[in-house]
């Protein structure tokens, strides 16, 4: 029997996501987002982030980040990341089409985050001129990709640097429920206050069947995404759909209840982890060492994870969906005690 | 009080369309189409098309059409295509972003139809070298932007010719059931076994909520497609969702009812239009002319319609949904008789 | 022996222009145009329109239209212009791919030129709409590729239509010599006095190795153009040769005295032609219809020239060089002279 | 008084060159390469490299190297290469440009050479999916933009390692002369022999005014090459000129004498700067790190010439042109011995 920790999108939606969705299913209603339920879920967004905030919904993160990065980046910009994130690792090229040919320009970093030190490094690593191409934006995630967490100050301390330098700070928020639920602190600290200019804030792994939204804090920044959603396939004729998922989502703090509820089994997870654990637990995923053997054994128990890092390094993901059994917890908890400590493999 | 033929993207999902999504709703599932819906849907597509088809889903139609292009046509290549079709005239120029570039060749043709003369003069009229873009594509829709349907026949005369010239032929199938239904041949009749190369297949017009396929007849023509679809953020992680929507669509004939209902109903509307009729009513659509005069008339009885044609041109587009009331065929029939016929004018 | 009239641009440099080139071509200059020749050039510019202007040089007239193009529409942008412009029927796509997929609309028109009805019938025809790409240009050619000439009056008149719905005017100088001599205005009258906002200025065709200019009248506009040179690689490390051309090309109306000496042959030719001329002569461009008999008749006399039109046509191209010898242009008008009459066919 | 040592591009052409560029000017010839000049071009590459080739003439090394690469990798591809080569740091995003948005991965390496090792390692951290970009080819310079030249048998070896990964390998030969120079081996020992399947040669830096090919090892692989090119507005219309430049560039061994010459004085350059050398001047390069306090006063000098690394990094980069003369090295030498040993700050 399966244990599943691949991802978060190995999840169902959640019970009051597709009950606002079935309700949504009546009646007619105009396409491409003149409907009263997009009119509702903007307002919505707008209420969330305590501002007037300018917001698109579409299907999928992928299209959510280089959707809005092709909105702030010319083609001959560059968007400085972190060398690990997902933008450069899982969306096959996506911010690269979109902008047109934009360059992502990798630093590191510990636990997936960018510091101020680590952005002035690659400034000054990359002076420009005609022959180079432009720093136009900074993208981070938050939570990371290695399951950590920006704290408010950090990002502002980012956010500063950044736009001392010209450039705009993009968030990519796939998992920004986890983060938002970590920190405690409200969705507006944890982005827009702290310095953000757009964020892409995604449903779908904690609850959603696919709605993600792209959020512009400043407005005016939006001119031209209309166009590049529709020209993408990113505009859906019955938008009502996302838009509903949407409104359930954010509806009452289901959001951050799921969210949650993730985190903290995730952090029962990390601490059964122990030695093996490599990365701290903030969100709801976690990050070990158990060796190519620990791997199969895990993998012979039930367990659906990736392999994590470059091929061979022994290294695995494990990740916590919203609606996780406490049987999965437990099994996953035990059997990462029972294994060998590798860490210093 | 409100009369809806706006667009078939007005009207709700199908019941079995939506309790199939619910039931989908049901434990965890590898992402990204690696699940068991997804498996079955795409066996459903080589049983309907009767060969060994190459099926990828995706959530709109201008990305089904733009990605099949794509993966058709080089970014130096050229599609030839109806002036009328939904690629030139509604996706805010998908098909350019998606290829790199590609240039669609506009060609004249009754009732948003191409013939193979039509074809032949394009191909004349534009002579090749190194010089220009190099054709390698038709795209025709089925049913046609105009509400009318091509015959196998046609559809075959249109492939050979283009086969002969090194053109493939890709078919827009959004409303690709209601063209079917009003054919009475089979799936295959109205496409592969024609000469069609790609279909983009859709079923959000016609009950799903958002569920469109592009359907490669020769699987060897889809070797890239699933890195372009992923490259540009339509690759759904919770794809058993799209799946579960074709299943239930394509479960029992749902689809070809669906349509067959929604064609009658237009028939219908054709007929009371009389003279104001501007093209025969072949699948759900209905093209008139009421004349500004009409127009007005008509908005002020409560019916959504969109304007059609250049400014001022007095003409109007009805779409009749699957589920359309007989009371808002009634009241569309009686309101296209009362007006005057000005269709001289 | 030959007798070439296929195009201009099989033509030498005159001695003028590759004695400045030569003369460069001494000592060490800074690379990229940051060098003494390039700032003597774009002086030269400023003086020639009679204001102030940004002028990029580069070394074809293709990218010169496409990426002046590039600067001015956005990638879901696209430009009005005639459906026989070089832009669309010789450039293999290159403002497509230069502007990252933006759309030419093709517009019909007399003698290759666009009309302020022509173009406000293509607005009219082309209503916008999120669904559909952004008119952002026009884009016309002077001289036309038919070989006539846009009048002070009717460009202003065309430039005003454009302006008036937001469109900005572009145009294709590849042959702007020869519509300036012809016209006897002065260079500012043929353009930027006339509303013409970006000139691609051509002089390789009228006795200059390879030397093109992309000269922005509004140097507002011009802002990323450098990028977008360098990016596509047009961007001449050893500017120097390219600027000098310019210099002599400039100098003491070396450019357009060679200019009406080609116009004033090609008027001959013209005259010779009699009823098989297609088109006014109003530049160095001669149209005709010798019919397949004719055309076969001429090559068969060592004459050098492009078909015309679409295949069969029995159209014929003749171009006169800015050298071409007397005896040259009198065998090609005794040549036509002594063809039967077939412009009735 | 100035001593250039800011690129070779600052110097001028070699006599021969511009008396071959002279010579052709002279009479009437196809234009797009359909030249006698082209031709016999085209079949020296073939000569020099002792095998059949198929090679395309264009103006730029950046649209060398960029088109070279979107002729072998897809939109979706990427491009293994040194993370100080010129691809990355010098073409303001060509290549992502002309690819449609492909990647550049970057490696490490000493010397600005990449090794199979290096390689081995970026494969493996690059684990592909569908949701990855996909590798395709590896682009190594060769001279080095740091100077250094790879010897055959690392050549070798490192193409192997590629083609054993589906790798195909570009060569950016911008100062393919230096290499082969100071080698002393054929062209193809340095290049196809080795396992280089397409090659950017450059003569512009060596010696042209604006001439650069690429050079396809296997003719199949250029199979649309002439298509994006066009495209791109790199297909000169007086192509006379280029190839011209290219038949005295390689006739009679001009071009290695030239780079021979060039490479001498380099090295005596090198061994001037002592401790302060970074690298092993192995081409006509020379690195050196003398402070910023050195660097001043190299500048109070007369002397031209970039910084290098990142900002503050105290280190400078020297070209030394084909035609350099005794005066500006022996300047350059005694000016670097004067300076005070700084290479361990």
């Amino acid at each position: 029997m399966s244990h599943w920790f691949k991802s978060d999108n190995t999840s169902p939606a959640a019970p009051e996501v597709l009950a606002a969705l079935t309700e949504a299913n009546s009646g007619y209603a105009r396409g491409y987002g003149d409907d009263a339920w997009t009119a509702r879920a903007e307002q919505r967004f707008s209420e969330v982030f305590e501002r007037d905030v300018r917001v698109f919904l579409v299907g999928t993160g992928t299209s959510a980040n280089a959707l809005a990065l092709a909105t702030l980046v010319p083609p001959y910009g560059s968007v400085f990341c972190h060398e690990q994130a997902h933008i450069v690792r899982d969306e096959c090229g996506a911010p690269e089409f979109m902008t047109g040919g934009a360059r992502l320009q990798l630093l590191p970093g510990e636990g997936a985050k960018l510091t101020p030190a680590a952005l002035l490094r690659g400034i000054a690593d990359n002076p420009t001129a005609v022959h180079t191409v432009q720093p136009r934006a900074v993208s981070i995630s938050q939570a990371t990709e290695l399951g950590t967490v920006y704290r408010p100050a950090e990002l502002q301390a980012l956010s500063e640097t950044a736009h001392a330098h010209g450039l705009l700070v993009h968030m990519d928020g796939a998992r920004f429920a986890n983060a938002v639920a970590s920190l405690g602190c409200t969705p507006a600290a944890a982005s827009a206050a702290s310095g953000v200019d757009v964020l892409s804030f995604g449903a779908t792994k904690n609850g959603a069947l696919a709605a993600e939204a792209v959020v512009f804090f400043d407005p005016a920044r939006a001119a031209d995404f209309e166009f590049r959603r529709k020209r993408a396939g990113h505009l859906f004729s019955k938008m009502r759909y996302v838009a509903a998922q949407w409104l359930a989502y954010l509806d009452d703090g289901l959001w951050l209840r799921l969210a949650a509820r993730a985190n903290a089994n995730a952090r029962r997870i990390g601490e059964a982890a122990g030695t093996l654990r490599l990365q701290p637990v903030e969100a709801n995923e976690i990050f070990v060492r158990p060796g190519a053997a620990g791997i199969a054994v895990l993998r012979g128990q039930g367990f659906e994870f990736y392999d994590w890092g470059a091929d061979g390094s022994g290294e695995a993901r494990f990740v916590v969906s919203w609606d996780q059994t406490a049987e999965d917890v437990d099994a996953l908890c035990a059997a990462l005690r029972a294994l060998p400590d590798t860490a210093s493999t």
